[in-house]
């Protein structure tokens, strides 16, 4: 039995406090990590909080894990002792249903996600399925890598889906954990990148990972100013947003992706995808290949998510830091 | 100067009457068309009524219209007198925006609608820009040939946006004139087709046409049933639906497209969208030269829309019967 050494919310809201659990013999398909650091996203805070009314306590969040295998059950592929790997939201899916086999595993409707009814990163150990255990690859920035793989794959994968092209113009919404990262993949990609930003603070240093301009999001006549320009907006945000004032900034044809948990039903004008031929989409994570994909792009193009590091120990003065909205732009725990 | 013999609304609302006009000289770019037959559209319903808001009287419906080409402009490609014809809902287009050129000359922001501000195929002549005169292939039935020009590339052009596949699962909600045809489309495509009714009285001719299942739509357990399982569904209701209770119908990727002129905002959970990597879209009508694709592929699997048909002077006893809910499922004037 291994005893792991936690920070878990013991009630809903609550501080986080030391926890220590014991997990059980590990299972053939199995592999336990050793942390090294762990993102913080904005779902750990909702988690915390039972924003969803899913959280089970003693909580330990924590799904933006980079570290090192340490103990593979007997079945486990592709994986060796001393690895380094990252899990993110997912930790495990079921393998043989349609999407799994479609390699969309995470669409997997019975997919473990990593702090719903278990323990994960705040924490020395965490343990998943070998499929959800990323292998990084070599020369990645370990301080840095940890949000990739949630936050990351999150706004990479619409950029997949959506066929983004280099010649296309684009829109973020929201320059926050998951904005300013796809700011700097589509910069990448070659696009032409607004930014939608309400607050003006955030400016020069939005400018300086790559986007092209700053849209105030708050000011219908600075979108009307770009009204039929964009081929597609990713949406980061997660609150209600006067929809269809963003969807006129698209282009004919233009997709407008949601990834953002917006809890009220978004209000859009049937007319406005009809007579633009536009769409609305939306998306969770990305499957297993294409977060393997993400990660050798992020290296080949020197791409990270702009962190400050805290000590694991001080983990509650991130959480404060992240939920007084003054992250710039991910916080990142080290073990 | 060319009489023009046609019928028009001359309010809001009022029965159609006879109306003589004169054409002006034929434009360098024009050609005038002899109208053989020309279908009745749910729009010309909503012209006669202004329920847009656009029109003007007195109005002369009609854009579903084939016949024989009797005039040519100077400037005319690709058409030659005696050739036959269709013209639709569009009329002319700028042929040089970004769109036009780009062969989406139907997302042209200054494409002339056939019967706003003009009037057009209740009628015995129309006149219209040559690109948006369409050749009409050999061996096609004029007499079923009208409602192709517009409410059959209004549906088919959904399906070719969305790549929908031989091996997809797809639904069709609203089986009237568009949705008819729709459903006859989708059954040349190799697919297995789900028609969505409110009405049980038409379940035995849904099922003739090809519909593999009839589910009523207005009964929530029915679709629960038929939970996850369609890649793609049309819509071609002009009615608010409970749009979650389609898109919980669709299964993972799967694609919700609305042709349908639904006036009020819909409302659409991000969550459902997010979880599932489902979209939300809308199209009008096509472009030309899918156009003249769509009406290859009907000759070559003959796919007409079921029409009745009724003389031109009948015409208001056919907007009445229209009107009632009654078309079976398409309705043409003869000229």
């Amino acid at each position: 039995m291994k005893k792991v050494n936690a920070y878990a919310a013991f009630e809903a809201g609550e501080k986080l406090k030391e926890f220590q659990y014991d997990l059980p013999e590990i299972g053939n398909e199995e592999v336990d990590v050793k942390v090294d650091y762990c993102g913080i996203c904005h779902s750990d805070l909702s988690m915390i909080n039972n924003d969803w009314g899913m959280s089970q306590f003693p909580l330990v969040p924590g799904h933006e894990i980079v570290g090192e295998v340490t103990a593979l059950g007997s079945e486990v592929k592709g994986l060796k002792i001393g690895d380094k790997v990252g899990v993110g939201w997912y930790s495990g899916s079921c393998m043989h249903c349609n999407q799994c086999l479609d390699g969309q595993q995470h669409l997997c409707g019975t997919a473990e996600a990593t702090i719903v009814g278990r323990h994960e990163g705040f924490s020395d150990t965490v343990r998943s399925h070998w499929s959800w255990t990323i292998p990084l690859p070599k020369n990645i920035d370990m301080k840095k890598a940890g949000p990739l793989l949630c936050g990351g794959i999150t706004v990479f994968n619409p950029i997949i889906l959506a066929g983004v092209k280099a010649t296309d113009r684009v829109g973020v919404i929201g320059i926050g954990g998951l904005g300013h990262m796809a700011i700097k993949f589509l910069k990448a990609w070659g696009c032409e990148v607004t930014a939608f930003s309400s607050n003006p603070n955030k400016k020069e240093s939005i400018l300086a990972m790559g986007a092209h301009s700053v849209v105030d999001s708050t000011n219908p006549e600075a979108l009307g100013d770009i009204a039929g320009s964009l081929n597609f907006i990713l949406n980061t945000a997660n609150v209600t947003l006067d929809w269809n004032s963003f969807l006129v900034t698209l282009a004919p044809q233009g997709r407008f992706h949601n990834v953002g948990a917006v809890l009220e039903p978004m209000a859009i004008p049937a007319f406005t995808l009809l007579t633009g031929e536009k769409s609305v989409g939306g998306s969770p994570l990305g499957s297993i290949a294409l977060t393997k994909t993400m990660l050798d792009f992020c290296v080949r193009h020197d791409i990270y998510p702009t962190v400050e590091e805290f000590d694991m120990k001080d983990v509650n003065k991130a959480l404060e830091h992240l939920e007084a909205g003054k992250a710039r732009f991910r916080l990142v725990l080290k073990a």
